[in-house]
């Protein structure tokens, strides 16, 4: 088993960094699309046998230090019955979003163990296939109450934030019940064999500090508190560049940032005992490949060996992404010296 | 003469905080609205008496402490005769966008003086009818270029990043371009009247920490070199939060900062010789007025009296913002103990 990425997680790596991609099994690889022709994206999702096969292609593909679970933060709201599907080019929409306190109150008792069950399968599956760790990963409450207010995909989530404003405490409520669904579905993934977690606040960005503090952090630590004696858990958040002073009070695992800060000089406000991951601009990976290449030794170099420090994206890859630049990368990180 | 935004600007502002918000002449405004029935953004962008008229609105509406000059930073590439319109709900569209460096080699000699003339013609029309100091402006030279590759409004800047990873010289000939018209048109604006200038680099947020470093800043930079022995210049990035220290090296004025960061710890990275402005999430207008009423304290509060801060928006002021919240912040500031 390769052991790179628990032993940078537990900030006590001895070897080169450990490389993995955020949204690495995805749209960029053809052998995902070749299934994609055959099933929707939900469908892949909710069938275990896929969710196997869709995680390990790029492990095998690429060979990176380790496997994220194939699945969608929306599988918790899609759990509430309000109506996900996915349209090509819009992402996800949700056909009943909640306009109001009554709605979040009307929202069904959901068993996630019994109503995500096929997940916990698809990892039973995987588990003896890999060699590599396999991490599971649920989005944050804020995130998924982000998603169930708006809707859809949306850069300025006007009407969450204007819930937010106007009605604090019913948001406190739904970021309540979003926690404990996501830490019921996380132990679920680490009793089936994960051996660690992410947590992803892909909207976090909209915040002003106090209100990340209020309405991202708070629930992302609850989880945390929860989890960590567990496994692992790394928190991504849009706007950690910014926030990753505030996201050490959660003292999470490890901090995952987007690609606007140094890297180098995050070791500064990041304590040693927690693990840093990232944080290349995706768009690189449509550079050249000596500019790629370039800029993988940079970060490489201005981790320098930290013991707690594990090579990643600063966002999500995206879908035309051409395979040769993954390469590319997953080997320049591996022959680093 | 209204002295506090200017004595903010110098660090020498011992009494209240000034107020003003970006994009505060525009489509939120009743009176604004009604003029754009009878004339298309762009002719009252070119009219010297709309643009004393529309500039002047929000003072006499809600007496702001500065007027900015109502105007667009596209101007400049509008000069150069690439097809600038708007539409409405798409923004700005630049019909012939840069393809290659062979289009930047193409780019006619533009004369701004003779080309943004009726910008002058504005500004003094406005300065004796003015009570409050009048900020120029113009866009960053990075924001600038980005605009005329990409050719629209665009979130991920993929086709700007791309030239900039690839051919990174002629990248650096069209910002060397920019800036020397930039300067050229703030040196007119000063010279027909304005008390300061802000530039605005809003699409910087897209940029790696070294990216920020090699083209942005260093063009802001530039600018600042040559226009602050002139008056006073206010930097103002989409992604300040970040960057702000960065920023610092480049001796501004002032740091305009959007709504991430926690501004009250802002003064540990920018020395007290450079003057913070910001950052209210314009969504607080939206909010119920106790609520914008308690936020705004909060931020005065934050920087307590500091004698070089001035109250603005972390972004601009959007078109459906109800006025009577305008009002309430303009007067929350102005009443503050």
């Amino acid at each position: 088993m390769n052991r790179l990425l628990i032993d940078a997680l537990h900030c006590r790596n001895l070897g080169r960094a450990p490389v993995w991609l955020m949204r690495q099994a995805g749209r960029y690889m053809p052998e995902y699309r070749a299934l994609r022709k055959k099933h929707s994206f939900l469908e892949m999702c909710h069938n275990p046998e896929l969710i196997a096969e869709v995680t390990k292609l790029p492990i095998t593909a690429f060979g990176m230090d380790a496997a994220i679970l194939f699945s969608d933060i929306l599988v918790i709201p899609e759990a509430f019955g309000i109506g996900l599907h996915f349209e090509d080019g819009a992402g996800p929409i949700i056909d009943r979003p909640l306009n109001s306190p009554a709605d979040i109150q009307a929202l069904p008792k959901v068993d996630m163990r019994h109503s995500l069950n096929y997940v916990t399968e698809g990892i039973r599956l995987l588990i003896p296939e890999l060699k590599v760790p396999l991490l599971g990963f649920c989005g944050a409450p804020f995130t998924l109450a982000s998603y169930m207010i708006e809707g859809k995909s949306n850069h300025n989530l006007h009407k969450t934030k204007q819930w937010m404003l106007r009605d604090p405490e019913s948001f406190h409520q739904l970021l309540t019940l979003l926690s404990d669904h996501a830490i019921t579905y996380l132990t679920m993934q680490i009793e089936a064999g994960v051996q660690a977690v992410q947590v992803f606040d892909s909207w976090a960005n909209v915040l002003t500090h106090h209100q990340f503090r209020e309405f991202s952090l708070a629930y992302m630590q609850k989880i945390v508190e929860k989890i960590k004696p567990k496994v692992p858990v790394i928190l991504f958040c849009r706007g950690s560049s910014t926030f990753a002073p505030e996201m050490v009070k959660a003292t999470p695992s490890c901090i995952s940032v987007d690609w606007n800060v140094d890297i180098g000089s995050l070791r500064s406000v990041v304590p040693s005992s927690i693990a840093i991951q990232g944080n290349l601009d995706p768009d690189f990976l449509y550079a050249p490949i000596p500019v790629l290449k370039k800029e993988v030794t940079r970060l490489l170099n201005a981790m320098n060996g930290d013991p707690g420090y594990i090579f990643n994206l600063g966002h999500g890859i995206t879908p035309e992404t051409p395979t040769e630049a993954v390469q590319a990368l997953v080997n320049c990180v591996k022959e680093h010296p």
